[in-house]
């Protein structure tokens, strides 16, 4: 039963979420359904990432197994083919050692966060970047994500729903670049908490707009205190870029 | 009665193009609705470029008249707010003299065409680029490029429906560069005959593809013949950047 690793970009304005839910359209329903197109099989596909509704990806990364022996470039291009016109892309497919999970065997997560912060509301980045009417200041967010990288509990930016045994995560990159009026977060570790990169970012954002001094970032997280995060940034400016395996 | 300059941002999907026309929406009419509302006052609003069906602009400029004055700040968000959620953006709003013409005192236009050069179809960039399949010569379409600038005879460049009064035009700038996947091909001229940048653009795309050798398009350019032009390239991939004054 070959197994296969897949590459995987989509908008997620239109679903759901990346995970299966009954009466929703997700990314996974929808790689799944082109699947059983594609080969007749009826099969689970497991991401490394289940981002939330409206969240996108330019390079999540799942897997499946399938019964027959499919050419890497086939099972690209008919599922490619059987996707349309949904707005999700399989980049690359490779068959891959049956110990390979796309979850389990990932040793790093890159997530990007995109801001733009203008005056004017968004028409070309409507639902692809977080639209700010105030100028944050990138120097004093760059202070604070200093003060949340390494390894904490960071409990404080956790979703109540989060399914992680534990709060102990270490943050490899929070980093905060402007480039005109968009600024670009990006952040990096093993693992991330539920919700935790759009926590951090809502937080970041309260210390931009010069409602929380950087210091308060480190206070909300030494207090392990979910009512101590920022407001909790919309999907609509994050994207899963990266996973990265051995 | 003060004039007013506007710069202006649009998605193109929707529309179809800048102007006016019974029975379709079009940028035009969303903003001349938008100032209806805001003002009460029925406008005629002159663009710099009338984009066709899907083109895209993050710098468009245009031109109205009011009756009563208002300050610039008030135009940009009352327009705005009045535009929701219609993917039509005020950036800025200038008072300036009654000889500002929009068009007519326009000094050069700026246009970028994006391509996407990659197998899988694209889903963050579906209707905001033009997607190849097939890999691009970006330095061969250079050699190309490089033979349409100047001032030339464009006919063989300009579509049927072309009002301009003469099909000489002076070509200040086409050139392509490559980022990963993305070619971006930048076109500034004073004026541009119509459909000039997607048939140059559909023109160089046959030699990226190696259909066409550099020298093809010098001697389709001599050739003065509309018969003797590439496919017109898609208007999602092509966004009006930027227009000119003194």
């Amino acid at each position: 039963m070959p197994r296969y690793k897949l590459l995987i970009e989509y908008d997620g304005t239109p679903f759901a979420g990346w995970q299966r839910q009954a009466g929703f359209s997700s990314v996974q329903g929808a790689i799944e359904q082109a699947v059983l197109g594609l080969t007749g099989e009826t099969i689970t596909l497991k991401g490394a990432g289940r981002t939330d509704a409206g969240v996108h990806a330019t390079g999540q990364v799942a897997h499946l197994d399938l019964i027959r022996d499919w050419r890497e470039t086939v099972v690209r291009d008919g599922l490619n083919a059987h996707l349309r016109p949904q707005p999700v892309t399989i980049l690359q497919a490779w068959q891959v050692d049956a110990r390979f999970d796309s979850r389990f065997s990932a040793l790093g997560r890159h997530y990007l966060y995109r801001i733009i912060d203008r005056r004017a509301p968004l028409s070309l980045e409507h639902a692809r970047a977080w639209h700010s009417r105030e100028r944050l200041d990138v120097e004093a967010m760059n202070v604070a994500a200093g003060l949340l990288i390494g390894r904490h509990d960071f409990t404080t930016f956790r979703s109540a729903h989060c399914q992680s045994r534990s709060p102990l995560k270490t943050l490899d990159r929070l980093e905060a670049t402007r480039t005109g009026d968009l600024i670009e977060i990006r952040a990096s570790a093993r693992s991330f908490l539920h919700n935790q990169v759009r926590s951090m970012v809502g937080t970041l954002e309260r210390v931009g707009r010069g409602k929380w001094a950087p210091e308060d970032v480190g206070a909300a997280l030494a207090a392990t205190d979910r009512s101590r995060c920022g407001p909790v940034a919309p999907p609509w400016g994050l994207y899963l870029t990266q996973v990265d395996y051995r």
